[in-house]
């Protein structure tokens, strides 16, 4: 590879560190080949270092108990992978084998947890990196939710109502984050819709404890005759 | 507060990290109170340390030349806020202001550098947390673009291409993750709709260069009438 210290600063992972602990972040790094069909790593073994892809691709994995592949992901370029069990000490949850030939860059975990040790302001680098993409992330999932969350937020709302005997006082049965899971969406975004509701008296909110209050409105919203604005 | 190890636990930033390091974090925060209207924190101010919220809602703000205000977000109960900053060893780039009586729980800049040196495990636990985050985030804003993007995308190079004088072969003008702004997604996204886009023999890409190669289609699926499935 002509300039590894180029190539690392452009890893969305490592983008926009300082010179010097790119350079620090190469000299840890090595880099390995692989042939079409070669596995990276399987799941269950320790995660000793995670990898960067230079060329190539690699497809991520599990085995169903029966042997049936299921594909998670397909790694592209400068794209990491296994970093997860990595950070947190663990085994690789998945496989991983190139799909073609692969060049890949590799961070042994020691070396990068002695890196840290020495160098602490890498790490703060890395998690305001990460953060403000979350940050990023978090609007631009709200943006995208907009239209759907709050229709469907009422329709979880009305069909507990009615499980609840068509009563007006509900017990939550999931909690914030599982709910927006089910609304395929953020929990940032059911608080904000939630606030928003209680704001108009549509609703009523105390913890778990929800009381519809403007059932007409809920229904409305959740048939799509009304959309509740969140700005 | 009661019970700050168990507090610490549910903040997003540090969820399920092992026992020992929330209460390592525990020693290190302190709690601050402000009443409705004082300031957290004002734009150019050294970041010294970040915070949680407790109890309460903090406004986060700018002021344009003029002295409007501009708010840019309402911090609620368990975020954190002006991480990005501290980690990054910069300037807080807004103001912060409580908006009702707030409780605070602060962790000091030099304090949380000490603790990751000492135990850079705590470093890479939090990497992992934000990783898997953000990792899933990717996941949610690909189904939620699912039907938007490719549609965005075909009529963003259609466009390109009336521009240059209804020209089959282009040159993108701007850079992926600039485009990936534009179309209201993440770069990721983009990418996998261009190459779905390629496998389909609508587009040929090279680097920049396109080649729209089915001009037809790329009609039909930026009017919607036919939709460009991602999996």
């Amino acid at each position: 590879m002509k300039n590894p210290v180029s190539f690392i600063g452009n890893i969305p992972l490592f983008k926009s560190l300082p010179n010097g602990q790119l350079e620090r972040l190469a000299n840890i790094a090595t880099t390995r080949t692989l042939k079409k069909g070669e596995a990276v790593f399987s799941e269950g073994e320790e995660a000793d270092g995670f990898y960067v892809m230079v060329r190539g691709r690699v497809k991520i994995y599990k085995l169903s108990p029966e042997g049936k592949e299921q594909v998670l992901h397909i790694i592209g370029f400068s794209e990491p992978f296994g970093e997860v069990p990595v950070f947190s000490g663990g085994r690789f949850p998945a496989n991983a084998q190139a799909i073609e030939e692969v060049l890949l860059m590799f961070f042994p975990r020691s070396a990068f947890v002695e890196l840290i040790r020495s160098d602490p302001s890498l790490a703060l680098n890395m998690l305001a990196l990460l953060s403000k993409r979350l940050m990023q992330f978090t609007g631009l999932i709200e943006g995208l939710s907009l239209k759907d969350v709050p229709s469907r937020l009422a329709s979880y709302l009305l069909d507990l109502s009615s499980r609840a005997g068509e009563s007006n006082a509900l017990e939550l049965d999931i909690s914030k984050s599982l709910l927006a899971d089910v609304l395929g969406t953020i929990p940032e975004t059911v608080s904000r819709v939630f606030a928003r509701m209680t704001g108009e008296g549509i609703v009523a909110v105390e913890g778990r404890r929800i009381v519809l209050v403007d059932q007409k409105r809920l229904r409305e919203i959740s048939s799509g005759v009304v959309s509740l604005q969140l700005k």
